[in-house]
C-alpha cells in the first residue's frame, strides 16, 4: 500500500487530549498497512497567541521577523504529534518545513510553494519513521529565509506533499463531516456530497465556503491528488474531492449526476459602485489599474451600458471588505482626473452562487435559480456566471433566504436533517 | 570599533516591555559604533511550559523531539526583539542556531558546539542588520538534526558566536552586577570583581558559583575571548573574566593582586562512603568504573589509609545529589563481588572552595583556610585542592558559617554593603 497524507488543524491539536487522539488516528492508518505522512497546524489558539506577542513589541513588526515568530507555533505542535505517536509504540519525527523541502517564493505572510524537495521525509519513510510536517512554513527558494504560506497554509503543505511524495491520497479532517450541498447553518436539510469535481470545489471555495481553500484544491487538482474531507471526531467518510469536469469518465458518469453541487454563500465582500463616469476609452482603465496599483483583488465586476443622453455609465465591483478602504481612497485620487459623479460603498451585501458541472449541458439552469431567489422575495444587486457557476449579489439581511430557496429549487435538500455535527450553533 | 556579542537570557526578555528594554540596549551598542550579535534565550518561564506540555502528551518524550520543541522557545523571543529593534528605527534579522552555523554533536538534550560557521551571520552584519541569534540550539554536523545545548547553553552560543567572529567582547547579560567574592544572600558585605581570570571562574563555576556556566568560560579561555558579566538592569561595569594565571601579564600585575577571588558554595552534593573495602588491587578500580558505568561524574574522592589489622579501608566521594540513587544502585550489586561493610549516604553536606591564582605563590592560605572555618565552630569533612582552589565538604547546616568566616578571614569583606541588586532576598 501506499503513502497516505492526512492533514490536522488547530482545533484538532488544541491540547493535549486532542493531540493524543490524533496520534491514535494516525497510527491506526499505519496499522493498516499505508506509509503516513501527516502536515500538523498551530495547537489552537496559538497563532493568535504569537500575534498578541508581536503587537505587544511592535505595531508594525517586519515580516520576515513575524514569519518567524508564527513558525514556532507548528514546530510545537508537529514535535508533541511525534511524543504521543511514540508513546504508541510507532516512531515518528517531526520535520520544519524547511527540512521538508517546502520551497516558496520570497513573499513573507503569503509565500507560494514552488516546488517540494522531500529528500528527508522520503528518507524517514524509508526508514520506518511516521513523519509529521510543519504545516503552513516553507524556505525561501534563493534567500532561504523562513517563510509563511497565510490562511489555510497547512491544507496547501499537505496537498503539495501529498503530489511530492505520488501519496494515494490527502486526508484533510476538520471539524465537519465533508462539503455539504450548502451551509447546513442556514440550511439544515443540507446534504453532505460524497465527491465533487475540482472545479466544482474551486467555485465553491471562492464563493465562500470555508472547509478548503483555493489554493490547495487549485494545488491538488494541477497534480490530480484526490482530497478526502473528513471529520477528525468520527469515523464516517466525508466528501472525495477528484476528477475532473472534462475527463471523459466524468462526463459519462455525469448524465445520472446531480446538476448542482452546492449553493455557497460569502459575506465578507463589499460593493463599490462610480456613477457617472464619462464613457470615454480608456477612462475604465484608469479605474482598474488604480485598484490594481493598491494591490486590491476585485471580484465582480458590472458595467451598465451608457445612457445615450449623457454618454456617462454606472461602474459597479465587489471586492473583500478588508479593502474597502484602500479602494475608496484610491479612487477618490481619480475624482479630478476622471471626473465621475459619485463613489457609492455598501458594505450590506452578500453574494450566493450556484455551482454544478452539470449546468453546462442543462438549459434554464440560470432562469430556475433567478426565479427561485425571486418567489423568496429577494431583490437581485448583480450577477456574474462561470461555465459552472451563477452568482448573485443581494442585500446582507436575504443571504439566508435565497440560499434555501435556491437550495430547494435544485431538489438539494435531503429528507432527514443530517448535519448533527453542526448541533447547537445550527439553529 | 568591532563585534560586540550579548547575550540576554529568560528574566531579561520575560514580557513585551523587558523585550523593548532589550532592543533599547543592543540599539545603544550599535549606536556607540558597534556592530552587535545576540545570543537570547527563551523568555521568561517558556522552556518550562513547553517542558509541562511534553509531560502532558508523552512520559517519556523522545529526546529529538524533545528538542525540536524546546527550540521553539528562542525562535519567539529572537523575533520579538528583532521585532523591537526594527521599532527604533534598526533593521535586525533573527536566526536560529541552525542558520547562525552552530554545529553540533549529535546528543540531544547536551549537544556540545563542534564548530560556528557564521556564514550568513556575516553576510548579515556586512549588509547592516544588528543579528539576532537564538541561544541554546544548534545542528547536529553529520545528521542535521535540532539540537540543544543544555543547562546555561545560551552562555556558551554566545561565547562560540564571539569566538567565531572574533568578536571585541563577549557581554553576558544577568540579573546581578557581576561576580563576587562570595554570594550576597550569605555574605552581605561581599565585593563585586572587576576582574578574574579564566581559571578563577572555572574554579567557581566548578564549586558552585552559579553566574557563569562551565562550558562557556571553558570555550571563552580556549579562543581567549573576555566575558563581560554584567546586570541588564543598570549601566553599572560588571566583571570581566579574562586573562590566563600563566599569562606573563598577569603574573607581573599578581604581585599586587589581591591572593584570593572569592569563597564559592555548593548545596547540591551528596557524600557516599563505602565502608570496610578490602585493600585488595583493583577493588577501587572496580567501584569507579561500577560509577562510570553508570553515567555518574564524581566531584571529591577520599580514600583512607588502611588499617594495619584488618587490612580494609573506607572510600568516600560526592557526586551531583541527583545522581545519588543510581550510584547507590549500582554500588549495591558490586557488595557480593567486593565484600565492603556498609554503603552510606548523606545528602545534608555542602561544599566551601576558596579560590585564588594568588594561592600559588602565597603559602599558609591552606592554614589559614582551615582555622578560620575552625574558628567558627564548623567541622571539616572532606578535603580536596587544585593549584588555584581548596574544597571542603562540611554539613549544610554549617555552610554559611564557613563562607562568611573564610570571606573575612581573607579581607574580602567590603567595607560598605554594595551588593544591593539581591535586596529582599539578600542575607
Amino acid at each position: 500500500m501506499g503513502i497516505v497524507v492526512q492533514k490536522y488543524g488547530g482545533s484538532s491539536v488544541a491540547d493535549a487530549a486532542a493531540v493524543k487522539r490524533v496520534a491514535q488516528r494516525i497510527v491506526e492508518t499505519r496499522k493498516a498497512g499505508h506509509d503516513v505522512v501527516v502536515a500538523v497546524s498551530a495547537m489552537g489558539d496559538t497563532t493568535d497567541e504569537l500575534l498578541d506577542l508581536a503587537e505587544g513589541v511592535s505595531p508594525l513588526p517586519p515580516a520576515r521577523e513575524l514569519d518567524m515568530l508564527l513558525t514556532a507555533g507548528e514546530r510545537i505542535s508537529m514535535a508533541l504529534v511525534a511524543m504521543a505517536i511514540a508513546d504508541l509504540g510507532f516512531t515518528a519525527q517531526s520535520f520544519t518545513g524547511s527540512q521538508a523541502g517546502v520551497i516558496t517564493d520570497a513573499v513573507h505572510g503569503k509565500a507560494k510553494i514552488i516546488d517540494v524537495t522531500p529528500g528527508r521525509i522520503s528518507k524517514a519513510i524509508d526508514e520506518g519513521h511516521i513523519v509529521i510536517v510543519a504545516g503552513f512554513q516553507g524556505v525561501s527558494q534563493d534567500t532561504k529565509e523562513i517563510t509563511t504560506l497565510g490562511r489555510g497554509g497547512t491544507d496547501t503543505t499537505a496537498v503539495a506533499l501529498a503530489a511530492a511524495l505520488d501519496a494515494e491520497v490527502c486526508e484533510i479532517y476538520t471539524d465537519v463531516d465533508g462539503v455539504f450541498t450548502a451551509d447546513p447553518r442556514i440550511v439544515p436539510s443540507a446534504r453532505k456530497l460524497d465527491r465533487v469535481t475540482y472545479e466544482e470545489m474551486l467555485e465553491m471555495a471562492a464563493c465562500g465556503a470555508k472547509i478548503l481553500h483555493l489554493r490547495c484544491v487549485e494545488y491538488a487538482r494541477r497534480y490530480d491528488i484526490p482530497i478526502h474531507v473528513r471529520s477528525s471526531f468520527s469515523r464516517l467518510e466525508g466528501t472525495v474531492v477528484a476528477g475532473s469536469i472534462t475527463d471523459e469518465a466524468h462526463q459519462e458518469a455525469s448524465m445520472e449526476a446531480p446538476i448542482i453541487a452546492g449553493v455557497a454563500h460569502d459575506r465578507s465582500e463589499a460593493k463599490v459602485t462610480l456613477t457617472g463616469v464619462p464613457d470615454k476609452i480608456g477612462f475604465a482603465a484608469r479605474v482598474f489599474e488604480a485598484l490594481a496599483g493598491a494591490q486590491i483583488n476585485l471580484d465582480m465586476v458590472v458595467q451598465n451600458v451608457s445612457a445615450v443622453a449623457t454618454s456617462r455609465t454606472d461602474i459597479s465591483f465587489t471586492l473583500p471588505r478588508s479593502d474597502g478602504q484602500a479602494a475608496m481612497q484610491a479612487l477618490a485620487e481619480l475624482r479630478e482626473e476622471i471626473g465621475f459623479e459619485s463613489l457609492l460603498y455598501d458594505d450590506q451585501v452578500g453574494k450566493v452562487s450556484l455551482v454544478g458541472a452539470g449546468m453546462r449541458s442543462h438549459p434554464g439552469v440560470t432562469a430556475k435559480f433567478f426565479s427561485s431567489i425571486a418567489a423568496a422575495g429577494v431583490n437581485i444587486g448583480m450577477i456574474s456566471t462561470s461555465e459552472i457557476r451563477i452568482s448573485v449579489i443581494v442585500d446582507e439581511a436575504d443571504v439566508d433566504a435565497a440560499v434555501a430557496a435556491a437550495h430547494t429549487a435544485f431538489d438539494l435538500d435531503s429528507s432527514e436533517v443530517e448535519a448533527v455535527v453542526y448541533g447547537g450553533s445550527g439553529r
